[in-house]
């Protein structure tokens, strides 16, 4: 089968000939096929059976351009090839927190996948308020599963270097380079500023010459160190939740790189979601910028031990080790403790590129643009570009996660 | 064509029918093949026209298992096609310091190229304590070009991750984490120690925590740094020079990995050169420790003020740098200098893993070997113990490599 572009009209008849497909359905007499337009990249549609509203799956197909931009912006398709190959993974090691995949094809780019109708994207949750008491341990749990699986702690050499082989995502990773790492950050074309924001505040990230050392560092890493395979844009609408549950979905970025750009991302998101509120008064936005704080908390030092834990579980279990075999006293203790300090700090590199590129580059976020006063904005634009400066300059000097809550706290009360 | 072993008497006959290899014999009629043992991997011929002694070139086959141990001891033959991109590359960068290679074959895993008759190998040169006025001029040129423009610093992002990909060289990887990384470190039935050698040196580095955590740190590291396309095995035993020449020989090891292992692999090998000198009172052999430690001063000072000043070269040519546009003030300096700081602290943890496989490890150097008197050579081997540990250890304080050559000369008093 060659390659075609699904529409709204020839859907139907393409999935009543997927045997994976016929399963959902009790009838395709009545099928509603209703595209959805979020996403910037690819076409969505959900299919639903109007005689029972239960039947429904979720249909994504990536053409070979940029979906927005129309054919005359070329994009390969190897990005439905890496989300596929990424959500296998991630079914393997966490199949509570992925979408159920029912059918997947390279040769059309489409993934068929479980419909969740009853979650929402956690931006959408945060900049409503709403409290998600199972956020922490759930996505802690994902980052620890992801990244300790796919990483040379849990594979054989020979495996972990076909995963890094396999999971290659190039024009992606060039659009994280470009976007994150190098456009914010220069005078280019693509970058949007809010005009109210200071040109001093600009120039403090864009002509600070640390400030561009650390940044080229941190691209460095991104483009150097194949750890683990990466979800590769884990912002806060990568995730769907509800009270009960939490998914994650999208790894079209997906390729084998830092732990902490994951974790970075997650974490810049929710940053910026608490400048967000922070700013109001309201006890209501006091409690949930608490929240938000404990949250970012609860997800480091979560995922800190549980990615211990499976490591000191693997390597009681396996026959050979990392670190090979009779070793004494702390050697492992000592050992993690580099590692993680690691991660860690790469962690708030990332997270500090992500916050300024989601403020002085192309791409916003609903957190701030949901407030319409554009010196309100500048206002919590200066506190999240001030946090993250420092936070990257800084990023082998933090202790913990609280002392990062604290810069953040300090910054929201200037 | 498919594979077969060529051996002292088919090899003419295959030579015969190669125009690149017609080109340097005016006759095929008195060749002299002559098997060379050197190399525990590979099967090697030097072929001479015996009517003109001038006419030779070298041949090197990798068959599918480890020659010396026979068939019973597969090894893929990835390892020629790996050293025929090393050499492909190298050739491109440095051509006056790798071998000109006439005719290569990735169907039968041979090379056939210029035979260095007038060279030594560099070990065996500085066993002998030869001056080598070239040797720190050469190599540092050798390592600032060919690790720069394979890395992302000179290449474009999906030139780089082509470049990783066509270098993945697994098995032989595999081998250095073993035998460099883990084996050494671990009582393993493949170590090998002189008798004269205390328990109690071996046990400071194999039951060391500190040791073992950050000897894993290290292996951690080259495991997932695909920085530059590196040589592997830069020891010098993988070096022929004379006088008035260089040359860099080998590199079935090559991968794309860190920086730091090339140089450190090679001052490794010089610092072990050193101890096999130093502990002699003639005059004459202070004078070559004092040399051999300019040396190592020389390579790494050179190395840096080269590989700055290709940075620097390429990127007032280049339409878009690694660091984007718009820089201003010391961003420049100040990443080159963060970055130049880990290859240093990379190489010195590298050097110190390289120092003690060779000593607690299965492959021996012959620098240390030549001694018979197993006490000599335990004084010598707890000195270079010694070294390695501390430099391990710490290997981010150091400032220069004057502060570790005094380390070395500390060492050497005891």
């Amino acid at each position: 089968m060659e390659y075609y572009q699904l529409t709204q009209t020839n859907l139907t008849d393409y999935l009543k000939l997927l045997p994976e497909v016929q399963l959902r359905f009790s009838s395709f007499d009545s099928l509603k096929v209703q595209e959805i337009n979020d996403g910037n990249m690819n076409y969505a549609f959900v299919v639903t059976n109007k005689l029972d509203t239960n039947q429904s799956v979720f249909v994504k197909q990536a053409p070979p351009y940029i979906k927005v931009l129309g054919e005359q912006w070329p994009l390969t398709r190897q990005r439905m090839t890496a989300e596929i190959n990424a959500l296998n993974y991630q079914v393997s090691v966490c199949p509570e927190m992925v979408p159920e995949v029912y059918y997947q094809s390279e040769t059309l780019s489409v993934l068929i996948m479980e419909n969740l109708s009853t979650h929402a994207l956690l931006r959408t949750e945060l900049i409503q308020g709403r409290y998600l008491p199972r956020l922490a341990e759930d996505l802690s749990t994902f980052l620890a599963e992801t990244l300790f699986y796919s990483s040379d702690f849990a594979l054989p050499s020979a495996d972990k270097k076909a995963m890094v082989s396999k999971s290659s995502n190039q024009e992606m990773c060039q659009i994280t380079e470009d976007f994150v790492f190098t456009y914010p950050f220069e005078h280019h074309d693509m970058n949007d500023y809010n005009p109210a924001l200071s040109q001093s505040i600009i120039d403090s990230i864009q002509k600070d010459a640390n400030v561009r050392a650390h940044v080229a560092q941190m691209k460095f890493i991104f483009m150097n160190r194949p750890e683990a395979l990466l979800h590769g844009d884990l912002h806060t609408s990568s995730v769907m939740v509800n009270v009960q549950q939490t998914f994650v979905i999208d790894p079209e970025f997906s390729f084998a790189g830092p732990m902490g750009f994951d974790i970075g991302a997650l974490i810049a998101n929710l940053y910026l979601s608490y400048f967000s509120h922070a700013h109001k008064s309201s006890a209501e936005s006091v409690n949930y910028s608490q929240w938000l704080l404990q949250t970012i908390d609860d997800l480091w030092y979560k995922f800190e031990a549980k990615f211990l834990s499976l490591w000191s579980e693997h390597e009681q279990s396996a026959l050979s080790t990392f670190m090979g075999k009779d070793l004494t006293g702390d050697s492992h203790q000592i050992f993690r403790q580099i590692f993680l300090q690691q991660v860690f700090s790469n962690t708030l590199g990332f997270a500090a590129c992500k916050m300024i590129r989601r403020i002085l580059g192309v791409a916003k976020v609903a957190d701030f643009m949901q407030f319409e006063d554009q010196k309100l904005r500048a206002k919590l634009e200066t506190q999240a570009l001030k946090m993250a400066t420092t936070m990257l300059l800084n990023r082998q000097s933090y202790a913990n996660i609280g002392d990062v809550n604290k810069l953040a706290e300090d910054v929201s009360s200037i």
